[in-house]
């Protein structure tokens, strides 16, 4: 098979657009992806400072080499969470992405500490306060991510999720009819009020597949095992569904997530802004004075009662 | 495991309603459901005629005999579609059926023979037409059951879709998002013009797997093998992912139907009836009167071609 621009041997076929690219264009295809969905969904523009998630796996690692390639300002913000082994090996990654790639290209690193700063690591936390480790590293990973783009003036937020991500986010909020999530879930949140930084996933129109492979092409070294906490078998059923689907009918998570957005959009024209209702439900929280739809936001309510269990 | 209702020996179990039941309570458990069905999506009451459409299979025999056994009046409507040996088995099934049950229970068969009536079996008038069988018996079902609804003045049509046939169907129209299907896919379509009768799927609330029981435990001979000329495989590979989603996490499908019927019913109290839309947009067939949005319609369109093409 040949590359579907040059003619010349191709290295990746994608069947759901119908081609093939040999790896300089397979690079192209990528960036031009994202450039897309930059544009697209009125993600930033060139003189715009955004603050990447990156977690040493192979889509954050992908987007931030993807907006520094793309001429972007873009700087990188690493949780550390503590968890033993992997958390160390994801580092390395990170550091070693950041030394090789991001400095020369102009680009800082933030890192935030979860042992340091909370106290103790994820693990720990989650025990304290007893909920299950993923939600306490979310809460945990969202706000820290928030304050540190608001704190150091950053204009976005972007992470690193993919089309498989985001589609099967879509197909959970579907099977459970979850209104409420499925009105927020966009490739752009706005910062919908003083405090909350705007969110970009700019990798939306990308499968994991394709990321996997791009790393692999330009030599990005990435950590490929999962989180050893698990990141839910319910996302991992639901990525193997439409996987399935994907095998029998090539396009169906893009038509999926893409016709979702496009009926988001049309909706969203006809009724009333989802910033005005969030404007209206906001204000600061009592102790940290970031917005909460609470008298006190959930990261500080974690952290008090991680505290309260400490001393008590 | 023992009877969830009466502590004897279970020998069926319903995962997603964490239960168990006894022959005796599992047939109860299946009246039950379908009683809820009719009162829930008020199909209709013990004075109201009703067409069933039986095709031989477990789900249409399972209907009917429910229908007669709860005190409902219930004729059956059969089209023998020509399909060789296949349309010759089914049709013994609804036959045997309706002589056992059925008659005695003062009900009738009524038959609609393809051949005799439209001239051809399915297949030829399929290759008449140069579209795939599957549509164009569903246009010839759909056309003739109804019909024979309005001229021998049912109340009501009623079909024996379960909820793995609903869910299925739901996934495909969410996956690509077809707003009209939305909006159209229900238990109950009233009868929203003269000449459509009304509709209704009183086997919404029991899966395939339960109705194929409820034939077993109550000695309801059926045809087991699919059509030949094939359901279409993409609604049998929704099925597949529905059970696999099912298998991890009882109750998937019910949530996700009933969750959308839910959300329609709440959307539909809010927003113009489709009755008033559909008013506006059928008009009597300029052929054979019955209504349609075209100027002829489909079922007639069909027909016209297909002399067409005999003659031609």
């Amino acid at each position: 098979m040949n590359c579907t621009k040059c003619k010349t041997k191709a290295a990746i076929k994608i069947p759901r657009h119908h081609a093939a690219f040999c790896r300089g264009c397979f690079t192209n295809f990528v960036h031009d992806q994202v450039a897309r969905a930059i544009k697209s969904e009125t993600m930033f523009g060139k003189d715009d400072r955004i603050l990447v998630a990156v977690s040493g796996g192979k889509d954050s690692l992908a987007l931030w080499n993807i907006l520094l390639k793309l001429g972007y300002k873009a700087d990188g913000f690493y949780v550390d969470l503590g968890i033993g082994g992997y958390s160390e090996r994801s580092h390395t990654m990170v550091r070693q992405f950041a030394d090789t790639i991001g400095v020369p290209s102009g680009a800082v690193l933030h890192t935030h500490t979860v042992e340091r700063e909370e106290g103790a690591g994820i693990k720990e936390l989650a025990q304290l306060v007893h909920r299950p480790t993923c939600s306490t590293c979310g809460t945990i990973k969202r706000y820290q991510f928030n304050r540190a783009a608001v704190v150091q003036e950053y204009d976005v937020m972007a992470t690193g999720h993919n089309l498989d991500d985001e589609a099967a986010r879509l197909l959970g909020n579907v099977l459970h009819w979850q209104e409420d999530y499925l009105d927020k879930q966009g490739p752009t949140l706005p910062a919908s009020v003083d405090g909350f930084a705007k969110k970009v996933k700019p990798l939306y129109r990308l499968s994991e597949r394709e990321l996997a492979a791009y790393c692999v092409v330009n030599n990005i070294q990435y950590i490929v095992d999962e989180c050893p906490m698990a990141q839910g078998a319910r996302t991992l059923l639901y990525k193997e569904v439409l996987n399935r689907l994907e095998t029998e009918s090539p396009g169906t998570k893009q038509y999926f997530y893409w016709g979702f957005l496009e009926k988001q959009r049309k909706k969203r024209a006809s009724s009333e802004g989802m910033l005005e209702r969030d404007q209206a439900l906001l204000h600061p929280c009592s102790a940290c004075g970031q917005p909460t739809t609470a008298e006190m936001c959930s990261y500080c309510k974690l952290m008090a009662r991680a505290k309260r269990e400490v001393s008590g």
